[in-house]
């Protein structure tokens, strides 16, 4: 099976559970499911999910074990798309293509609908902490790296700083490691901590490589993609004033620290034992994406 | 001990879990930490923390089993009225005759600290699931009660009917339960699970009685009452054109209705084993409240 193969593959299996989830909501009134459900379902790669299930593989944690996890995750992920789109936050009218979900709901609905993605979400993961410790750890290390110490963390020091065109490195990597990185290794460490925890530090430094090696790429795209491929408006960042890796280090200086990540990655996966190649081909696919 | 004494008791215990979790709260960037704080601080009756300990004193739960559920509350409580405050919900400038948490921080601030108070409540309660089968129980029976199903779902109706001024009575019960009882109703069935669940309908039942007299005595202050006692706007309901109690069956009739709720609540209590003396004047001074 090639790359693209599997990880269809592997988003195929995770759109079956979100279709599921979606189907099955029906609370009212009808706008809060309906704006729940738009985002949810307005595409999107489901990187999270498929890295998720893709460590599971290498770990041999069975997916059945982690599809919750990784709904709840996708969940956190959307809702934090809706409020980071918000007028007040980021001001982002489109996203993945389609306007974003206040354009079409208005504010109020689209706060609402943040809400009740995030709280969905931690109704699956408090399901969960039935099956025993180690799930309650897998749902406690979602829940911190999503919170105030984390995602959301991320997303104030980012709306602080926002048109503020000179900050620190300091900061730049205190925003990126947040707002970015802290959820996707969630998405990585969750398998290893329900399979035991063996590689626990290893993986979560491959997140954190990873998740600076995404917002490194998202930068040079703002400037080198187009609104075709990506689904949302381009050179937006400079045109907000904003600091990004690039205006920080310059576009072939961040190309290369995008290198340096992506190698760091792959080397973190050579050293655990199994069948790696599709998480090193994941990384590569991250570093050379256009949208 | 009289009423007053016995409430500022449980108070007191309260503030002081709330204060130490306000001191360790050091998430960066501060702006964060100081707006979630600020909400939280702003006073308040803390009705459901106190109604929790004293339905815990009545079962015979220990205060100590429920503290993390009393303080959990509370910052789901807190995050839905720093949402519910914002400029495109029910655009209130006041909260407990203090400027809101958007007036003070931005509307931007004011979504993420309500993220991060709901965010850190889940984080909360995941750590309680260690404790055993009925602490999963009752951290699930509050996310259930917040969520789409509950409260999030009053919220949206609210939203949705804002300014339509004759909507159904079904639509107006809806909202008071979703938005108003459900999480009223936690505070009492929290302490019930935790001891082992002996009544649990009864106690889900005074729950919702007890958040429609809550809703019901709002509606009636929004008309008599004055900005000095309440800490926020009166006449605010009709001058938005907002369909209450009051307006679907008259002020008189609107102080019946709360009159057997608050019979039906005492019943209840009366009905269980024990000291249920201060839950009874509870529920009176909920009806007779100026504030």
């Amino acid at each position: 099976m090639n790359f693209n193969e599997k990880y269809n593959g592997y988003l195929n299996e995770f759109n079956e559970i979100l279709n599921e989830f979606c189907s099955g909501l029906d609370c009212s009134p009808q706008i809060l499911a309906d704006s729940m459900r738009y985002s949810l379902l307005s595409g999107g790669k489901r990187i999270r999910p498929v890295l998720m299930f893709a460590v599971g593989d290498l770990l041999g944690v069975r997916t059945d074990k982690l599809k919750n996890f990784a709904l709840a995750l996708e969940l956190i992920h959307t809702y934090s798309l809706i409020h980071d789109d918000l007028p007040e936050m980021d001001d982002d009218d489109f996203r993945r293509g389609k306007p974003s979900n206040h354009r079409v709901f208005g504010t109020g609905n689209a706060v609402l609908a943040g809400d009740g993605l995030l709280n969905t979400a931690y109704s699956i993961l408090i399901k969960e902490c039935r099956k025993g410790a180690e799930y309650v750890s897998a749902a406690e290390f979602i829940c911190d790296y999503a919170g105030v110490y984390g995602m959301i963390g991320g997303q104030s020091a980012d709306l602080l700083h926002e048109g503020d065109g000179n900050y620190s490195e300091e900061t730049l990597n205190f925003i990126y490691e947040n707002k970015t990185a802290k959820l996707l290794t969630t998405a990585v460490v969750v398998p290893d901590i329900i399979g035991g925890g063996k590689y626990f530090s290893e993986l979560k430094t491959f997140g954190s490589d990873l998740g600076y090696l995404f917002q490194l790429t998202d930068d040079i795209l703002d400037v080198e993609g187009n609104f075709h491929n990506l689904g949302k408006s381009t050179g937006k960042d400079k045109k907000a004033g904003k600091y990004t890796a690039v205006s920080l280090y310059g576009l072939d200086a961040c190309k290369l620290r995008a290198d340096v990540c992506a190698e760091r990655c792959g080397t973190i996966i050579e050293g655990i034992n199994g069948d790696g190649e599709f998480l090193i081909n994941l990384v590569n696919y991250v570093r050379n994406r256009k949208n």
